[in-house]
C-alpha cells in the first residue's frame, strides 16, 4: 500500500458561478430591479460582516466571457453554513434572473509534501491558520480552475512513492514561490466532494501573472506529466459602486 | 476465460437528484406551495413507514452546489417498486417545480472477494442480511459517486486473475475498515443497470471523513491504477422541520 | 487486408426513448389527456397488429431513473416503415408532451463467427429466420445498451485475425448460453447507422439476470479488453391497463 | 518534415440537420402552416434550379431517430453562397419551428493518394470535374458521418510516410470500389473548416449497403488503426409530394 | 525543471460567438428591430473608433453552420475593457435576441521559440509592436480554433527540452511562412485564461487557404504528435451594409 499524503483542512469553500438572464431581467420594472439589487446587496453585506468578524470570507467577481456573468466564492467553517448561504441566495429575487453556470465544493487544504517535521499542533500555528482560514484579498483579478493528478499508464501520480512525490512537489513549489507578492494562491481539496481533486483560486492585481505562473508550471514535471485541468474562469473585481452598477440596465 | 466475481444482491436502489425551479416555485401562491409541500411530506412519510416496517429504506438530503438541490435515495426489494415510487413522485405537484439533475439505478451488492468459505446460505446470515437490506442512517452528511474499474492497456482490472484481485481488494478493504464507526458505506452494483459499474454511498457525521477516506484510497493500487470515478455529490440531512423549511420561500 | 466478419441482417430496429413533460401534461384538461391517451393506445394497438400478423414487432416499457420515462422499440422489414412510424408518433398529441431522450437505429444481426459451414441459404433456415425476424417477448424487464469493439493501441479488435476473433467469440458465446431460458438477447448491428457498432437488447422476468450476465461477460476477454459500452437503460413492462395508467395524473 | 497529402477541392458543402418543434408547429393554424410550407417549398425549388443549371446541388432527406427530423445538404462554388442560403433559410417561417441539431461545413475533396502521374490540369479533366462538382443523386437513402485520422501513440496517421499512406489508402480504396454501382460516396474535407477532418456522405437505394461498406472497411487497417468516427446520420429521401407531406400534421 | 518558453504579450482578446434567436426576433415589430439594430450599429461604430484610434481592434463576421450566427472579436490593452465591452453588449437590446454560443479569452502572444538574441526591449520594436497590438484586417474570411499541446505518454510537448521544441517550432514556422500574403495569423495565449492553451485566428481572402494551411501543418510533427484541437469556426465578413442587412427579416 502506497503512503498517502496527509492534509490539513481549513474552511469549506463554495465557488458559485451564475449567468444573468439579461432578457428577463430587462422585462421587469426599474423599481423591481432596484428592489432585487438592494436585497442582493444586503446579502453581500452580510457576507462582508463575516469577513470583518473573521468567521468566514468571500469574494465577488464578474467573469469574462460566456462561461458566467459573476462568481461568488464563499468560505465558512462548516459545509452546513455554505449550504444555508446557497439556499438563501436561491431564495433571493435576483436568483430568479440567474442561470446556474458552474459550482465547486471544496475545503482549503495544505498537504504534508512541503511540511517540515514538528511535534506541535499545526492547527495552532498562526501561519498555518492564516493559510487554512484565509481572508480573501480584494485584488483586481481572480482565476479559478479545478484539477486532478493523472492516473494513466506510466503517468500515474498515485503510484509514485512518497519520496518521489515530495521531490516533485518541492520543485513545483519553487515556481509558485517565484510569484510571491504577485499572485496569492488558495488550494482547496475536493476529493470526495466534487468532480476534480483540487480547486485552485488565484488573486492578482496583474492578470498576466496568472498566465505566466500557470504556463511556467506547465513545463514542470508535476503539471507536464501529472496535471489534468478543468475549465479556467477569469474575472474582475466587483466592489463598491461596481457591484450594483453591474446589474443596471 | 477469467474467473468472474460472484455477488450477493440485496435491495434495489434509486438515487434521484433534483434541481428546484425556484423562479417558477415563487410564482405560485403561498397556499399552492403549502399544498404541494404537504403532499410531498405525505409522500416522504410513506417512505418512512417502509423504513419503520423494514420493507425498504430511504434518505433525503440537500445537495451542496449547483449539481442538484436535493436527492432522494430509495431502497426496495424489487425494481418495480422503485419504478412505481418514481412515477408517483413525478405525479406530485412539487415535481412540476423540479428539474431532473441525475439519477442512478443499482442494487445493494456484496462481492465474494472478501468472503470466507462457508457452506451456509449467506442470504440467511443476519450480518449479511443487515448489509444487503440496510436501514439507511440519519447521519448529517451524505456522499454519492458512481465508479468503474478501468480497462485500459496495462491497467485492466478484468484481465487480472481472481487471486490478484482478491489480494488487491483485501488491501483496499483495510483502508475502509480504518473508517469503521466514522463512515458508513453502501456499495451498490449497477453493471447492466446504469452507466457505471458501481454506486458508492457514504454517510457520516463528519463531512471531512469522506475526503480523508476517498483520498487515502486513491493511493491504494485498486483506485490508483483501476479506479474510474464519475461525479461526486455531497449533501446535508433534511429531517424534521428542515424538510418543509427547505421549500419555504 | 484483414478478413471482415459477414453478417446476416433481419428486421430494422428503432429504439425510441422519451421523457414525459409531466408539468405541461398536467396543465391540460382531463378530457384532453384522455383523448391523447386514447389516440396513443390506438397507435400501440396498430403496432400490436403487426406483431400479430408477424409483419413486425414492438415492445413498450417504462424506463427506471431519469434517462427516460418510456421506451418504444419497433422492428420492421424496412427502415422506411420505421421512419413512417416515427413521423406518425411525432404527430400524435401525446408526443407534444414528450421530450426526446435517446434513440437508436440498427438492424437485427447474426454474425458468422459462430456459424457452421453450410451450402444452404441461411435466410431460408427457420431457426435463423426466428432470430432475424424475432417476435419480441413480453417479459417483465428490458435492458438496452449500445456498444463498440475497442480500437486502442494493443487492444484493437479489428486488427485481430478472423481465427482469433472466432475463438474469442466462441468463449464469449458460452457465457450467453449459460443464461438460456433466463435471458432473451437480441443483437442489432448499427455500423453506418448509429454512433455505436451494436445495440444489445435483453429481456427477462428476473431483472438480476441482466446484471449477472453482463458482469460475468465483463471478465471475458472479448468484453474485458475489447468492449466499449454506452449508456444502459433498464425498464419494466407496460402492458394491459398499465399502459394507459402510466399516463394518468 | 513529413510529406503532406495534396488535395483537389471542389464545391463547398453545408450539411444542415434540423429537428422540428412539432408541438409549436401544431399550435399555429392550418393556413399559417400551409403558408410556411409553401414558402419552404419555393426555397427548395430555388435550390433545385441550381441543380438543374449545374451551378450547385442539394439533397433533402428525413433523418431516422431523434438526432434530427430532416437534413438539407447544399453544395455551392463559394462558401459565401452557403452562408447566404443558410441565412435565407433562417429567415423562412418554417425555420422558427425547427431547432438546430447539427451542421457540417466542408468542401468536396479528392486526395492525391490514389492519383496517377499526369501533367494535365486535373481541374480540366471531365471525370475529376464530375467528382468535384457532383450532381447529388436522388437515391432512397443517405448516410452522413464525420471522421478523423487518429494521432495517438503508435497509431498516428500523420507520422506515417507518404508511401505507407498511399499503400494503405490503395487497399482501402479497393473496398470502396467493390461497392461501385451500389453506393455513391462523396468525400468532403473539413480540416480548418469544422471539428472533424472529413465528412463522408453516402447514397444508395439499398440501406443495408451502408452497413456492409462501413463494416467491411472497419477491418481494413486505415479504419481499424487510424479511423476516428463522429455521429452517424441516416435518412430517407423526401421528394415529390413527400416533401410537403412530411410537414402535414 | 524543464526550461519554460517565454512570451511577449500584447492586447487582450475576447472572441464572442452568438446565435440569433430568429423566432423571437421576428416576433417584435419592424420598428423595434430597427431600433435594436441601430443601437447595435452604434456599438460597432464605437468599436471601429478604437480601431481608427489604434486603441484596440475588432472584427465582425458571420459564422457558417449552426455553431453560431455571428462572432465579434475584440482586442483591448486591458482585460477590464473587454469585460466592460461584454457587459455593454449584454445590455444592448439585440443581445436579448442572441444566445451565447461560445467565447474565448486570451492575449496576443509571441513566443521566444523563434526569436533571435537581442539586448533591445522587444516591446519597443515596431515589428513586434505591430504583431502584439495588431490592426485586424478586413479580409473576406475568418477562421478560429483553440488548441493545446499534447501531454500523453510518449507524446508530451512539455517534457521536451527547449532545443527540441525550438527545432520543431522552426520547421512548423516554415510552413506558416509559405502562406505569407495569403493568410494572416494571430496567435493568442490562453493558459490560465481559458480552457485551451492557445487561440488561433486566421484571416484570408481565399477561404481554401485555411484548409491548405491547417492540413499541411497537420503532417508536421508539432501538430501530428503534439497538436490537440478544439472546435473550428469559419465565417464571412460583415461590413458596410451587410452588417445591418444580416439582421433584416
Amino acid at each position: 500500500m502506497n503512503e498517502a499524503a496527509i492534509t490539513l483542512d481549513g474552511w469549506y469553500v463554495l465557488h458559485d458561478f451564475r449567468t444573468m438572464d439579461w432578457a428577463s431581467w430587462k422585462l421587469i420594472s426599474k423599481e423591481e430591479r432596484q428592489a432585487a439589487v438592494d436585497e442582493f446587496m444586503a446579502y453581500l453585506e452580510k457576507l462582508q460582516q463575516a469577513d470583518d468578524n473573521k468567521t468566514g470570507s468571500h469574494a465577488f467577481y464578474t467573469v469574462v466571457g460566456q462561461k458566467a456573468d459573476f462568481m461568488l466564492m464563499t468560505l465558512r467553517p462548516t459545509i452546513d453554513e455554505l449550504q444555508e448561504l446557497e439556499a438563501e441566495f436561491n431564495k433571493l429575487t435576483i436568483a430568479d434572473y440567474t442561470i446556474p453556470a458552474y459550482s465547486y465544493v471544496s475545503v482549503v487544504e495544505l498537504s504534508n509534501y512541503l511540511a517540515g517535521e514538528s511535534n506541535d499542533d499545526p492547527y495552532q500555528n498562526p501561519y498555518v491558520r492564516g493559510r487554512l482560514y484565509p481572508e480573501l484579498p480584494r485584488n483586481q483579478y481572480i482565476c479559478f480552475y479545478p484539477m486532478d493528478k493523472k492516473r494513466e499508464g506510466e503517468d500515474n501520480w498515485y503510484m509514485l512513492d512518497m519520496d518521489k512525490r515530495k521531490e516533485l512537489m518541492r520543485s513545483h513549489g519553487m515556481i509558485g514561490r517565484g510569484y510571491a507578492g504577485k499572485v496569492k494562491q488558495i488550494i482547496s481539496g475536493s476529493v470526495g466532494f466534487d468532480d476534480f481533486e483540487w480547486g485552485v483560486t488565484l488573486f492578482s492585481d496583474d492578470v498576466l501573472q496568472f498566465k505566466k505562473l500557470v504556463y511556467e508550471m506547465r513545463f514542470d514535471e508535476v503539471s507536464a506529466r501529472y496535471g489534468v485541468f478543468g475549465s479556467f474562469f477569469i474575472g474582475t473585481l466587483l466592489d463598491g459602486d461596481k457591484k450594483a452598477a453591474f446589474f443596471t440596465v
